[in-house]
């Protein structure tokens, strides 16, 4: 088990992600594959020559002697594909796509609406590791961080209005803080992107370096971010649109809750990151502001870059050190999205380091100059937030008038916003695909949907995604309290992983140079994330902070109960010696092809052994409650519990004898004179199995059934009781409230017993 | 299957829905015997001597040989008393009441529950058949009826005085038609009580007489009425008491809701119908409605019956002739309830239908005095309908003032409509039971309780009488016009019922007189009946007329969809020939007492039919389906799909093979690597059982593996498959989150293929 654990961690160094049925069915390795030997050879003494149990099979498995493929070409049933009659090395069958659909009318019905929505399914082969050029990997990877400054600088003011002009004044040094910042963020970033060539994650970086309990804590702090980076894009991708046409304000909390089911869908469909999707609206953006910073700076050149004052401000609130940090911490959302490259470094043309760094610096200059840009225009030109317009279309009123350029520059906004919230479709679902894979999570998310997405993480994104962004009523100023904790969470311990990291591989040459950038990057992180969870504790912040707790809590939980179960189905040696009959199919009818000679000897072999292994059974079973590893150590009783003496019993009793097993069985009468009826009627059917009648005065069914069969457990722990229940199918679910569903109910109170079998009979009406 | 039928309609003429365990558990008839025979002497062949079976069994069923009884006390589990050890008859074991709790933790706590709520259970020897005088009878079975007095002259004058005061001088000559139309049904059921001595319920006379159809039209009728009685009755005692307090009324509609609640536990615990419990305020309401009358007219007298003119009123309606139908149809709702004594001839003292009569005309009297003194003394005092007080309360004022009688007349008329709708809880569910009982409704209202109630049906009246009283917001004037239209249905069919079997029992001396009343009573009911569906057509008597019509044709579907059960399920002799081998079990290794000469000359025999019988099976399999009715029939191949090689699946192979018949092992791969991967383990292991991997490119899991078993199943037609699952079985609900659940999938998506068995072997996790 612990090496199924280092190899997990190993996994984890090795690649950010890359989906690999490895994952699912993990490797073993050479104690565990020692192990599955020793298992099996205590096995031999018990089933005997393999080949007798190939031989005794009535049909063949692989389908090759199926009747003739004429008839089953036009019916819309499962077609498979021998791939050892075709070339392959191993007798295996391929599933079709036809085979993916379930034989019935729902099952085809939802295989084609998924199939019309999602298109065809691709096979694992079609994973495409695109290599990207810098100048197609920057609009790519920037997506998320560029967008950041259409509501970071505007997240900043909004604070500062509070104050009114007297706090505005400080909107210049809480900008220039900002900026530097981001410098130093950055260049610490170009320490991990050397560090991890092959993609450094906070998660990543944060638990090899720093330990488990850290790593989740980044995993927790990015989960949140992306949940908010969808949330705040796809409010702030509205804000720029309701700006430029005001009639539609009214709908934007609906309309984002399409775009946010239009991001599910395209996502499930599998849209890949293609570059010249990317390209255009982030080139777009990136022109827009950047012509809109000139034109504004022109102009206010041209007065002597006096500043246009603000209109009259009321303050609500003093200027003080915990506005300004508000303020700081507010303004800092402009830098989320900023590690995005560091995740993405294998992506990059070789050598991919190099180019990832380059493509990182560029960024980080484009980010402080747009941001600095957009906060310095504001000031000048005296624009402060309102409710009815975005600063960035106030300024882009200012620059273009109303001209086709503004509508241009809010239609790119709202693009590069839409693609920032696609990109945390891509990772949430990786880091949540990253803590399933060492058992963190839930394994359902390490699930590859036929379209190659991780579909459950992408609807977990979508789920909770739209809750807040409607619990919020999609307004950005509510918002942003819960969105800088996680990121800054994740910088941090991510920043202080590398420190560590650096400190540790001290024959680095340039390792001091490393570790003051990333412990610069770190202490100015850890500041922003003590300021944004300190300072608006009281705003939201708390529900983030208490979010990232309990997401911390549950994954330590998930992998307690993981090792659980890892530990209690680990295979183990058998510590009693095993007698050595071996045991063989009895009636082997299949194809003529069983070995008479050999079934017949194991047959006598059995004989014996009845009597001759129940002492030891006896004490064994006292000791260890289930085991039943092997075959042998099996002693078998069928209980049938009977209702009436219809076919449909009939049959269940038939299915029960035809084991050749001992079967009891049971009837359940709620009063005496009954349970003599039906005592006749079974001496009348000629008393073939043994019977106990069970009298319930109360009427009760399940619970006496229930305990009438643990007390048979408790009599003789030894057994295995295989409950053999009638359950008559019917067509329609609405046609099962005609029905008691006692089978249902009995297979669900009988599931906690140990060492009990459950077998459903079905009997299917004709119509 | 005719044969039950019959016996099904006897039992309805005899017993007017007393619970007894044949319903759930049809005797069987002759023919039905010799059938069952029949079937039992071709298993001879198969199973061969029975005493066999009986010692291959490893315990003992009687639990007679259980370790011993001081072990047991102290748990909690179940205790079951062996009948045949203290004298009984048979070997039967009595389930205690300690056994009907589920050995778990919640099913402990759900036991404790419901006997707090409940009370401890009862037996079915504890149906008691109460015998009534003629005094206790009156209160019991009249309180719905007098307590239309409450409502009916009330909702008459409700529609008259749409019409203003010329529409009030209408009131005197409706009523004399009401008071006629009483007479003429009070009548009519007095030879309803001659004709059915046992009990003659709308249903029972109707689909005796008229046939299936009709029958089924009274039975909707009853339960539409049924229905009202509980919402009318419930708003009509909120009413009474928010006149007396007016401060009450806006909580009437959710007090009216908690007094469903009390009603639902009350009758769940099965509230007997105590003489005491209904006479005190029965009496108290006849007391003092009479003296409330006697007061008025003495008054009125004073003054020489010189009406007092009623408030100025605004005509909205001109008078006609739909008003005063409309008003007609109204005030027969004081009628509802009048049919309670023909049901409940049986409860009376003997002679019983003389007493029955005889009360019934007691009350017929009581109710034309009373409805026809409070609408005189409501037209002479000029008192008409108003929302704050209801007509009876005003005259209680007029006549007691403000007095402790006034405040005692308002008390007995809310106790009495609490006691009529306590009339329903005890017919809805029989009227439901006795349908269930010819197959018309679900199994589900058979039940009866373990406090000896018709649970279900008292469920279901709660649930639709909560809905229909708060979708209409209690209010009575909204509720009336669905109220008629049931019980005038029920009352038309029953008395044409009558006057069917009157005129084919043209022997009987009285005939002519009998099918004279009962004429008379079926067209004034017929009247009525039309009436309130036509004129308030509008106003909601279509949802009623509707709710019936749903109610006929979804009993008709339910009778039909038994029938094909019934006919899927019944036994029938086998057309071909059984090969005479017998079959025993093999492995009985119980108590050392399986007869070893008689074991093993069965599997001897067995050896050879392998091969023998496969020729035959084939050709059967071709034109039967599914049968499998007989061991022997019946060829195995077990299925065991394998995830991976941990404990969970070592014990479901484990499994498999002990049950000694063709095993094949099923993987999943997601790539063709993976696929040999799992091969190599498969042979590490000892490949000790035959393997067949199928390759899903697409990571579809279910969907495949269905497909595969079908295609199996196609291959060979007469193998029955069964697939056994292992199941991991985890402590809590919410655990099961954390695994993938393919089981329960997979199981749900076998369930509609023929000759599939589906066995799950679960795994249970230590903690």
């Amino acid at each position: 088990m612990t090496a199924r654990r280092d190899s997990d961690r190993q996994a984890d160094d090795q690649a950010a992600g890359a989906p690999s049925p490895d994952a699912l069915l993990p490797a073993l390795d050479d104690r565990q594959l020692r192990l599955l030997h020793q298992v099996g050879r205590e096995w031999d003494h018990v089933t005997g020559d393999p080949q007798v149990w190939r031989c005794a099979l009535p049909l063949d498995p692989d389908l090759g002697s199926y009747p003739d493929a004429a008839d089953i070409r036009p019916t819309r049933f499962g077609r498979f594909v021998n791939v050892a009659g075709r070339g392959g090395r191993l007798p295996v069958i391929e599933v079709s796509s036809e085979a993916e659909t379930l034989p019935t009318l729902p099952g085809r019905i939802a295989h084609r609406a998924r199939r019309a929505l999602l298109g065809p399914p691709l096979s694992a082969t079609a994973i495409a590791t695109e290599r990207m050029r810098k100048l197609v990997a920057l609009p790519v990877l920037s997506a998320d961080a560029l967008s950041s400054v259409a509501y970071g600088p505007e997240a900043m003011l909004a604070v500062l209005v509070l104050a009114g002009s007297a706090g505005l004044g400080y909107s210049l040094p809480i900008a220039a803080a900002i900026a530097l910042l981001m410098l130093a963020v950055g260049v610490s970033y170009r320490q991990t992107i050397r560090a991890y060539p092959h993609g450094g994650g906070s998660y990543i970086v944060a638990s090899d370096n720093l330990g488990r309990l850290p790593g989740l804590a980044a995993a927790a702090g990015l989960l949140i971010d992306y949940v908010m980076t969808v949330a705040v894009s796809v409010a702030s991708g509205a804000a720029a649109i309701a700006s430029a046409i005001p009639s539609l304000a009214p709908a934007a909390v609906p309309a984002g809750i399409c775009v946010i089911a239009l991001l599910l869908a395209g996502n499930l469909r599998g849209v890949r990151q293609a570059g010249a999707l990317f390209g255009a609206p982030t080139y777009a953006f990136i022109i827009a502001v950047v012509a809109l910073i000139a034109v504004g700076l022109t102009s206010a050149a041209a007065r002597g870059f006096h500043p246009v004052p603000p209109p009259r401000l009321t303050a609500t609130e003093g200027i003080g050190v915990l506005l300004v940090l508000r303020a700081f911490a507010s303004g800092s959302t402009a830098m989320t999205g900023i590690e995005a490259i560091s995740n993405a470094v294998p992506a990059f043309k070789p050598v991919e380091w190099r180019n990832a760094r380059t493509t990182l610096t560029w960024m980080i200059v484009l980010l402080i100059v747009m941001f600095a840009g957009i906060v310095l225009l504001a000031r000048l030109d005296g624009v402060i937030p309102n409710a009815r317009q975005t600063v960035l279309s106030q300024l882009a009123h200012r620059s273009f008038g109303t001209s086709f350029l503004y509508s241009c520059t809010q239609a790119a906004t709202a693009a590069i916003l839409l693609l920032a919230a696609n990109t945390a479709y891509n990772d949430f679902p990786r880091v949540l695909f990253l803590l399933a894979r060492s058992w963190h999570a839930p394994r359902l998310f390490l699930r590859v949907g036929d379209r190659l997405a991780f579909s459950n993480g992408i609807i977990l994104l979508s789920v909770t995604a739209t809750a807040i962004y409607a619990a919020f009523s999609g307004s950005i100023e509510a918002l942003i309290p819960l969105y800088a904790v996680g990121v800054f969470l994740a910088f941090t311990l991510s920043q202080a992983g590398m420190v560590v990291r650096w400190w540790r591989r001290r024959d680095d040459p340039h390792w001091r140079r490393s570790l003051f950038f990333n412990a610069t990057g770190g202490s100015l992180s850890a500041i922003v994330f003590l300021t944004a969870a300190l300072t608006k504790f009281t705003m939201g912040s708390w529900v983030a902070l208490l979010a990232i707790g309990l997401i911390i809590l549950a994954s330590l939980r998930i992998r307690r109960h993981y090792d659980l179960v890892a530990e209690a189905t680990a295979l183990h040696p058998h510590a009693v010696e095993i007698p050595a009959q071996p045991l063989t199919p009895v009636a082997g009818n299949g194809a003529g092809r069983l070995r008479q000679e050999a079934g017949s000897r194991a047959r006598e072999d059995t004989a014996g052994t009845g009597a001759e292994t129940s002492p030891w059974t006896e004490v064994r079973a006292k000791t260890v409650a289930e085991t039943e590893e092997q075959p042998e150590e099996i002693r078998h009783l069928a209980i049938v519990p009977v209702a009436g003496l219809d076919l449909a019993s009939m049959r269940a009793l038939a299915y029960a004898a035809s084991l050749r097993q001992p079967v009891l069985a049971l009837h359940l009468s709620p009063t005496e004179e009954e349970a003599e009826r039906f005592h006749r009627y079974w001496q009348t059917w000629g008393d073939h199995l043994p019977l106990e009648v069970l009298v319930s005065p109360h009427r009760a069914i399940v619970a006496p059934l229930v305990n009438y069969i643990w007390s048979l457990h408790r009599e003789r722990p030894d057994l295995t009781l295989t409950v053999i229940l009638p359950e008559i199918v019917v067509r329609h679910w609405w046609h099962r409230l005609l029905h008691n569903g006692t089978a249902t109910r009995l297979r669900r109170a009988l599931r906690p017993l140990p060492k009990v079998v459950v077998t459903t009979v079905p009997f299917h009406l004709p119509r």
